[in-house]
């Protein structure tokens, strides 16, 4: 005996997302069903929309439904002589939080990982490589993530880019703003200490 | 700066799902778009239908596209004589899995919880009163969860349906089957003291 083939169908498909196994399905088509038949509405819409008009920007790769996303649009942008490269659109965010930067992006959409066939081509590095070639950026900034995969990726673009005329930097490690010393994992503190800098008085 | 219009309607519509907050929202739009369209498609089809179509069947409260659910149309159930009240359609699925049971069902979609505005009529409890009233049942069987709400739950039905001339029962607590005594908690272990059976030879 199982439920009725609709109910089914939407605890079948509700596990095509990540983390959710087949209790967690269960539990929240029982939530839509019973308690938010409008947002259960509104979130088919929104999916039905999303998966057929987000397409990626044409520049950065950044996902968008326009041909270029909104940051490649800005006139300011454009001209931006600075790219900073990221693995996930989520990073593009955290760092527009911070009004540090107001160059360029490039998003991977992930990192190498030839375990599971993901090759440069996956990461969109022959389209990066176009752009550097144009020479209109002066400084690359590698921003991946500092994980294993994340500083092997750096490192495959860093050589990459190392053909054209620019400065390649890698954003720094080390100790967390507010953190503590003692709850720091020592692969950090030991990045900490070799990226040290002269004090500033 | 956010993200686009559409990814970020998509993210916040995944927030209706229980459980999702905003990060697992983003990694599931993420992974959507990225890795799966074709899930994401299907998942869009199948919550739309689900939300037009499916309601409640008319004599269970079960969740169903059709006026009355499979177990209801079953007409070896249709003259049944139990009634098995439980609080969830996965406890339905669960019971039917043993074998041990070939009656009806009655669905109560939840259990009694005045703080959260949850009362006999929520419930569907006049519903049930007047499939009881019919005399068609000689047993009730309460099998609502062994929790404080639905022990609760048991008893305020219990009072309802000793009006009816019929045997009320409540499914069995105790020591889990496999399950070692050490690891059992001291409620349920007094319950398995009190509820003690002759051994059977
Ligand atoms: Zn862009
Ligand atoms: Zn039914």
């Amino acid at each position: 005996m199982k439920f009725s083939p609709l109910v089914q169908e939407l605890i079948d498909t509700l596990k095509c997302l990540p983390g959710v196994g087949a209790k967690s399905a269960q539990r929240m088509a029982f939530h839509l069903l019973e308690r938010n038949r409008a947002g259960g509405e509104k979130l088919a819409n929104a999916l039905g929309k999303a998966m057929i008009h987000i397409g990626h920007c044409q520049q950065c790769r950044n996902f968008t439904e326009d041909e270029l996303c909104q940051i490649c649009q800005s006139p300011k942008r454009k001209i931006s002589e600075t790219m900073c490269i990221v693995e996930n659109p989520a990073d593009v965010i955290a760092i527009e939080q911070t009004g540090e930067f107001q160059g360029r992006y490039f998003i991977l959409m992930g990192h190498l990982s030839p375990l599971d066939g993901i090759g440069p081509d996956d990461l969109g590095l022959d389209v990066l490589s176009k752009q550097l070639e144009t020479g209109q950026f002066r400084e690359v900034i590698l921003a991946t993530n500092p994980t294993v995969e994340g500083e092997a990726t750096a490192h495959y673009i860093a050589e990459l880019a190392s053909k054209y005329q620019l400065t390649i930097s890698r954003i720094a490690h080390g100790v967390p703003v507010g953190g503590e010393l003692e709850y720091v994992d020592g692969n950090t503190l030991s990045h900490a200490f070799s990226g040290r800098k002269s004090y500033q008085y």
